[in-house]
C-alpha cells in the first residue's frame, strides 16, 4: 500500500499551492493591492459532481474555481469566484455590512498596538503594571462578536487583556480587568470598556505547566515505561491523491480555512457493491457562550469557525508527539493577506490505531470461543483558538460507523477577581485572583447523507413504553416498549431536541431500500448523548446570533450554498435577523421527505470549570456516533481475521484445526511473577472459565 | 517493579483456594452432604476495617469469614458463615422463600434433561425437529425470573430453546417457539409454555461468523497489516498482594462470584498526602428487561449479577487476545456444586494503554508548544451470560478520573418469528425467521464514596439559564447562566433521574473540606450521559423486582450488609415487596447528609436490535466518569513528563532547552511518499501552524 500522487486535481481537493497563486494574480491584476482575506476552493456544484461521481471517464471533470474574499482599502469587502482554468474573475461582488473572517494575521496586529496605545498604557499603569513593563502585557483579540454600539460597518476586535510576568508563564493567569477595541482599518485602539468594579492585577504567585516550573515544584514523574506502538509492515490504508481507502471505506480527504478536514463521497464496499453513505461530512460551525451576565463578557461567544477559521488556526502536527504508529500527513495551503501562500506542514495526521475487542462469543458449554480484535483509523487535525485547542477526530470503524470526537485542551478562558470577591455562580476561582467563567462549547456537524442515494428522509426515533396499561390484553405485564418512529417530514417538524429519558436518536433512511429481513429501510443513525441545550436565553445575543444551536437536529433541502449556518461572514452579525439555519430553515413548511436533504446537528459540552482544569486542561473528550442500521445484512465484520477461534467441533477434535493467531507481541507483566495466580493460558487461548465442571 | 504476594491475606481478598476448602469441610462436618451454591469472602465489617486501614500496624486484622449459601436436599437453603481462624460455624440460618444463585452446574444440567424429556422431545416434532435430532437441540437456562402461576418454592428454571443443524453453527438462529420448565429439584422438566400462535422451525440457511462459514463466503480479508504493542522495560505498575500502586493511585483489587472485579480502598497519592476517594466501588446488579410482551417473554428480564453472578461466569483470558501489551492476570476459585474448588485461570487482566494527549497548548504568537501523551490503567473481566458478553473494565487515569466501561458483545437473543408475520414493533426480524426482541442492558454501579474521609453529602448539579429575563439588569444581554446544585439531603430525595436537557450531574462532595480557591467542597463528579428510564412500566413484574433501575441515582445511608441493589438472593422474587434499593430507602425520610453513604448509579442503553447484530454483535461500548472537580488544587498531572515542550524563551533562543522527548518508534506511513507532502517536521516538532507569517 502506499501515496500515490493524482496527476490532476481530484475536483474535492483544496486548491494546490499554484492554483492559490493563480487566484491571488488575477484578483491583484484586475483589483490591484488588497487583503487577502479568503482563497479557498469554491466547492464543486453537487449535481454537477455527483455526475462526474457516477462516471468520471465520460463525464467533464467539474471546473476549479477559487472562492475569494478580499478587504479592499477602505475596509470595502467582496466576495468573488476566480474560474482557474479560464483564468478569470466570474463573480465580484461588493459586500455591505458584512465582516469577513479574522485571519492569524490581523489577530497578531493587537497586542503591538496596545502595548504602545497611551490610554491602555493609563489602563495598565491603574491595574498595577509600570509603564516600562508594556512588553509582559499580552492580548488575546478576539473579533468583538457584535456590540451594538458599534455596529458591523467598522471591523473590530475586543482585545483581552493579560499580564505575563514572565515570558514563559501561563498567560491567562494574571488577566486584567479592561478591555481594548481596536479598529482593524484604523489600526488602533478607539476604545476601552472598563468594568464598574475594579480589579487590579493579581499578586497570587504564578502557577505554571512548563519544565522549569515543575521542576522547581519536585520534577518529572518517573514512573512512566514506554509504551512502543509499531507497524513494520506499514499501514493498512492506500492513498490515491486526497482519496483514501480502508478496511471497504473509501473516502475523499479535504481542507479547508474555515472546517478544516472535509470529507467527500465515503463509500463502504459491502461485498463488491460500492455504497455511497455520505456526501460530505464536516464540522461546520460552532459556538463558546460565556455565561457570565457582566459587560462586556456576553461578547464571548466566539464561532471560532466561522469567525477564526478551524483551518487558518490549525496547529503543524509532528511525528511521535500528537499520535504513534505509523502516520501519514497532508500539508495545507493558505493565502497571506498580502497574496503571498503559507503552508501549514502536517496540518492533517492520518493513522490507524488496535480499538479493542471487535467481537467475542464463548459457548459455556464447551469453552468453544471466538475472539477478534478491531482496528480504526482517524483523520485529525488540532486547532488553536488562542486558549483553547480542539483536537478534531474523525474516527472510521470496520463495521462501518464514523465517529466524530473532539478532544478540547489548552486553557481556560479567564478573567480577573478580587479578593474575596463572589463569582455569584458564573466563574469558578481556579487559582487566586482567576475567574473561568462557565460557558459552552456548542458544535455543529453538518451531516450531508447520501445513505444509498441522495433522496433521504429524517425520522426521529424514541424508546418509548407501550401505550397499553399493565394488566390490559395487549401488555398485560407490563414490559412492552419501542422505538416510535417520526418523521420530519418539514424544515419546521425537524427543529427536534435531544431527550435523554428516550435514548432519542435520528435515522437518515433511504425509504427506497428496505432491508430483505427487518423491512426497515437502510439507515444511518445518529447516536449523540452530549448535546445540551443552548443555555443563554432565547431572544439573547448569542441565541440570535447561533441560530444552528437552538435545536439539536435540524434538516435543510440540499442547497449548493448553505456550507455554514451562522452564515458565510460571521464576525459582527448582529443576529437580526438570524444568518444561516434560520434562513434556510425559512417558514418551515419546506419538504424534506425523501430528497437531498441536510441534517445539521449541535452537540457538545457545557464548562463549570474547577481548579483541575487549571493552569492547562487535561483533555476532555466529546463524541458521537454515525451508525449503519438496517444498512448491511447483517454483521459486515465476519471477515475480519480472528484472534482466536475454536468451534464445538475443533474441542470435541481436541484443538485440531483451531485458528490461534494471538498476538505474539504480547508478555506478561511479571516474568517470573512471584504471585502463584500469575500466567497465562499456553495453548487453551480465551476458554471460558466453565472449565471446572 | 513488580508483583509481591502477601504472606497473609489482606483482608479484602477474595477467600484463597485453601480458604474455601476450609470453609467447605467446616460446614459438611456440621451439615454432611449439600449443594454449595455460594463460599465467598463475607467482607470486613467498615468501621472494623476503616480502624485498620488507618493503622495496619497496631490494629487486630479483621478476622477472615466465609459468607456461605447451601441448598441442602429437599431444597432448603441456607445462610451461613464461617470463621475461617476459628474453623467454626457463627452464623446458620434457614431462609424460606428464596433460591439462592443459578450456578453454572445447574444451568449446565437442564439442556440434556430437556434432550431426553418425552414432552420436550414431542413439541421438537411438532416444530419440525426429528427425534434422532435431539442432540442438536440446545436450551439456554434461564432462572424463571418469576412466574406467579409458580411462585418461587421450587427452584426453577426456564429453558430458551434453539436448534442448532450443525454443531459448529451459531446457536441463536434457530429459535423453537416453546419454553419448558425445569425443576431443579426434581431435575425435571415440569411445564411447557406453548404460545397460542405456533412458529415451527425455520428452514432458512444458516448465516455463521466461524472460520469455515466466513471461507465459503470469500474468506477473511487480509488489509490489516500488524499493529505491535509492546513495552519492553515492562509495566509502570506494582502489585503487592492484590494491591496495584500506578501513577499516584493504590487500591486493592478484589473479585467474588457475583459481581466479578471489586475495587477497595481506592487511594490517590496528592503531593505526598494519600487521600481517599472510594471506599469500594463495583457494578452491582443489572436487568436486561426484554420488551415483547406476548407471554412468557415477560420472564426475560436477566439480573446478571445477582441471578448468575458476574464472577462464576467469567471467562478465562489469554495472552495476546483480550488485550495487548504487557499483562498481569490474577485468577479467581470459587466452589463447585459437591464441594471441591475450581479456578478461572486469568479471570482478570491488567495492563495500560497509550491514551493520546493527555494536553497540549501552543501560542498563536510565536508556536512555543507543550504536548503530553496521557496512559491509562485498565482492570477487566469479561463474563459470558449466555448469550451475550460483558467486558468489564476499569480504567484509571492519571489525572484522578476513573472510568468504568463495559462493552457489550456476544450474541442477541432471538425468538421465532413465523414467514409474514409483524413483530409489531417489540422486535426486529434479524435474519430470516429469526426475532431479536428489543431490550434494555440496565446496570448499577454501587459507588461507595469516600472523598477525604466517610462523612459526604451528594448534590445534583444541573446546568440552567440564569432565572432573570433578557434585558433586565442582572441578565442584560441573557447570556447568564450557572450550575444550580441541589441538596439532596434524604433518601426520598435522592430518587434522581438524568436530565440530557442540563447536562445533570451528581456531586459527591465532602462539605468540610473546601477547595482554597473555589471555596468549593471536594468532590468527585458522576457524569453519565447513557442513563435511559426503565421502559417496563411502573407496577410491572420488572418495576418491582428491579427497583434500582426506576431512578438513575439512589443514595443511601451505609450499612454493612447492603451491598446488591436487587436482594441478596435474587432468583424467583416476585418483587412484592421490591427487595434490596426500595426497602433501604424506606420511607425516604432518612438523612444522607454529610454521613457515610453509599451512591447507586442505573445507566445503561436500550438496545432495538438490527440486522448489523446478528450473527454476533460488534462490541458496543457504555461508559461513564468519576472525575475529581475541587479536589486537587490544581491540575494534577503537569508533572507527567511531556513529548515535546519549547516555551517563548526557549522559542527566542532558537530551540535552545527545548525538550524533545517524541516517540521514536513512530514512523511515516510511507518511508518514501510520492505524495510530495508527505513528511514529518524534523526538529521542530509539534509547531504550530502560523509559521507562514
Amino acid at each position: 500500500m502506499g501515496s500515490v500522487p493524482e496527476a490532476v486535481p481530484h475536483p474535492f481537493d483544496p486548491l494546490s499551492l499554484a492554483e492559490i497563486e493563480t487566484a491571488i494574480t488575477t484578483v491583484k491584476k484586475a483589483h490591484g493591492d488588497v487583503f487577502f482575506n479568503v482563497v479557498s476552493l469554491h466547492e464543486p456544484r453537487k449535481a454537477e459532481m455527483m455526475t462526474w461521481l457516477a462516471d468520471p471517464e465520460n463525464t467533464p471533470r467539474p471546473a476549479r474555481v477559487a472562492d475569494i474574499v478580499v478587504i479592499a482599502p477602505g475596509g470595502k469587502v467582496f466576495d468573488g469566484l476566480v474560474d482557474l482554468k479560464e483564468v478569470k474573475i466570474v463573480k465580484w461582488e461588493q459586500m455591505d455590512g458584512v465582516q469577513p473572517i479574522i485571519t492569524l494575521e490581523e489577530l497578531m496586529a493587537v497586542e503591538h498596538i496596545c502595548r504602545t496605545d497611551p490610554k491602555v498604557i493609563e489602563q495598565c499603569e491603574l491595574s498595577g503594571i509600570p509603564k516600562e513593563d508594556m512588553h509582559k502585557v499580552y492580548c488575546d483579540p478576539w473579533t468583538i462578536g457584535y456590540d451594538e454600539r458599534h455596529g458591523n460597518v467598522v471591523r473590530l476586535q475586543q482585545a483581552l487583556m493579560y499580564y505575563r510576568p514572565n515570558l514563559d508563564d501561563c498567560q491567562y493567569q494574571y488577566p486584567l480587568d479592561f478591555c481594548p477595541i481596536y479598529d482593524a482599518g484604523k489600526k488602533e485602539i478607539i476604545a476601552i470598556d472598563i468594568p464598574k468594579i475594579r480589579r487590579p492585577l493579581s499578586k497570587a504567585p504564578p502557577i505554571n505547566y512548563h519544565p522549569a516550573a515543575v521542576e522547581k515544584e519536585g520534577g518529572y514523574r518517573n514512573n512512566l515505561k514506554p509504551i512502543n506502538i509499531t507497524q513494520p509492515e506499514g499501514v493498512s490504508f492506500k492513498l490515491t491523491g486526497r482519496e483514501i481507502e480502508w478496511q471497504s471505506w473509501k473516502f475523499h480527504i479535504g481542507f479547508n480555512y474555515r472546517e478544516g478536514i472535509v470529507l467527500n463521497n465515503i463509500t463502504y464496499n459491502d461485498k463488491g457493491t460500492v455504497r455511497t453513505t455520505f456526501y460530505r461530512l464536516s464540522l461546520a460551525e460552532m459556538v463558546v457562550p460565556y455565561g457570565q451576565p457582566e459587560s462586556p463578557h456576553h461578547r464571548k461567544h466566539a464561532f471560532d469557525l466561522g469567525e477564526y477559521g478551524g483551518g487558518y488556526m490549525t496547529n503543524s502536527l509532528s511525528l511521535g508527539c500528537d499520535c504513534k504508529g505509523a502516520i501519514h500527513y497532508i500539508d495545507a495551503h493558505f493565502p497571506t493577506q498580502a497574496g503571498g501562500v503559507r503552508t501549514i506542514k502536517n496540518a492533517i495526521c492520518i493513522h490507524e490505531e488496535d480499538d479493542g475487542i471487535l467481537f467475542k462469543h464463548s459457548d459455556f458449554r464447551d469453552d468453544s470461543v471466538i475472539v477478534t480484535r478491531a482496528r480504526k483509523l482517524i483523520v485529525q487535525h488540532i486547532f488553536t483558538a488562542a486558549n483553547y485547542e480542539y483536537a478534531i477526530q474523525w474516527v472510521f470503524h470496520q463495521d462501518g460507523t464514523i465517529q466524530p470526537e473532539i478532544k478540547l485542551t489548552g486553557i481556560l478562558n479567564t478573567y480577573a477577581l478580587n479578593e474575596g470577591e463572589d463569582t455569584e455562580g458564573w466563574g469558578t476561582q481556579v487559582a487566586p485572583g482567576v475567574n473561568a467563567h462557565n460557558h459552552q462549547h456548542l458544535f455543529c456537524l453538518r451531516i450531508d447523507p447520501n445513505i444509498d442515494g441522495p433522496n433521504n428522509t429524517v425520522y426521529m426515533a424514541d424508546a418509548v413504553p407501550s401505550d397499553e396499561p399493565v394488566g390490559s390484553p395487549k401488555n398485560y405485564y407490563g414490559n412492552a416498549f419501542y422505538a416510535k418512529r417520526t418523521k420530519l417530514a418539514t424544515t419546521g417538524q425537524s427543529m427536534t431536541d435531544y431527550d435523554g429519558t428516550t435514548s432519542r436518536t435520528w435515522d437518515m433512511v433511504n425509504e427506497s431500500k428496505l432491508h430483505p429481513w427487518s423491512k426497515k429501510p437502510a439507515s444511518y443513525k445518529l447516536v449523540s448523548r452530549e448535546a445540551p441545550r443552548l443555555l443563554p436565553k432565547e431572544g439573547s445575543l448569542v441565541w440570535k446570533r447561533a441560530g444552528f444551536a437552538r435545536h439539536t437536529v435540524h434538516v435543510t433541502k440540499y442547497s449548493d450554498d448553505q456550507l455554514w449556518p451562522a452564515g458565510r461572514h460571521v464576525p459582527q452579525t448582529s443576529g437580526e435577523p438570524s444568518m444561516g439555519l434560520p434562513e434556510w430553515i425559512g417558514d418551515g413548511t419546506e419538504s424534506i421527505e425523501n430528497t437531498d436533504i441536510v441534517l445539521w446537528h449541535t452537540f457538545g459540552v457545557t464548562h463549570i470549570p474547577a481548579p483541575e482544569d487549571f493552569p492547562v486542561m487535561p483533555a476532555e473528550p466529546i463524541t458521537l456516533l454515525l451508525r449503519p442500521r438496517n444498512f448491511f445484512t447483517n454483521n459486515p465484520v465476519m471477515n475480519v481475521p480472528p484472534s482466536y477461534s475454536s468451534t464445538p467441533s475443533q474441542v470435541l477434535a481436541k484443538g485440531e484445526g483451531v485458528v490461534n493467531a494471538a498476538d505474539k507481541m504480547s508478555k506478561l507483566a511479571f516474568e517470573n511473577g512471584a504471585n502463584g495466580s500469575n500466567g497465562a493460558n499456553g495453548g487453551s487461548c480465551c476458554s471460558n472459565g466453565a472449565n471446572g465442571h
